[in-house]
């Protein structure tokens, strides 16, 4: 069974299991979601902004995707100065795939929610009080 | 402007600062999202089981979101046994439908972004080699 590892076990309908840890940290979750974006691979700095994250903030995000071979960050020159570009991996690829089927399934269990219990027209909503 | 914070700052559009952290570590994303789809509220044994937390996991989480307001635990009595039951607050409620907004923008993001670079077929990608 191809997606076993996302089904919830019986009962625990909300446990999101597949809510991979790795991925889904904030800052790591914008790192990720900038590099499928961007699939021949972002400079470094170019990453930084995108994500809005300090220098040391996304050299320590980077080197838990790289032990978990999500990314690789190939170190090279470019206009003679030292230039990282990184980049997401097939199996990065992958597991990223396989989270974000986990997180749509949240925002439809969510948004099914809300729908079902819009609310209040005059700030009050007795189901809440 | 009433969605002001949750948009990106010129040039980080990867940020999601939306993504509020209280909200977003996955065991409190689980309550939450269980909480929202069960407006009356949860006793504590169901929201556990509905989670797949542990009593003390469950009681951590609780406390962080009750410093918040977003999430009332309140005490009483069934069938002669000491009951606890977990309501979202209408805060919670609003807090948890702003960052809802950021996660649908991820998805979105990411699933344009697999659509535009679809998965090898014969399981190679030269974009991602």
């Amino acid at each position: 069974m191809k997606n076993a590892k996302i089904r919830p076990k019986r009962g625990s309908r909300f446990a999101y299991d597949g809510l991979d840890r790795v991925i889904h940290e904030r800052a790591r979750l914008s790192v990720l979601t900038s590099l499928i974006s961007h699939t021949k691979g972002l400079p470094f700095g170019e990453l930084k902004q995108l994500c809005d994250l300090t220098d040391g903030n996304l050299n320590r995000h980077l080197m838990v995707l790289e032990d978990a071979k999500m990314v690789a960050a190939i170190k090279g020159v470019e206009h003679g100065r030292p230039q990282t570009v990184c980049r997401i991996t097939p199996l990065g690829r992958k597991r990223y795939i396989e989270y974000l089927a986990v997180l749509e399934q949240v925002v439809l269990d969510a948004s099914s929610a809300i729908k079902a219990d819009p609310p209040p027209r005059g700030g009050h909503n007795p189901a809440n009080a």
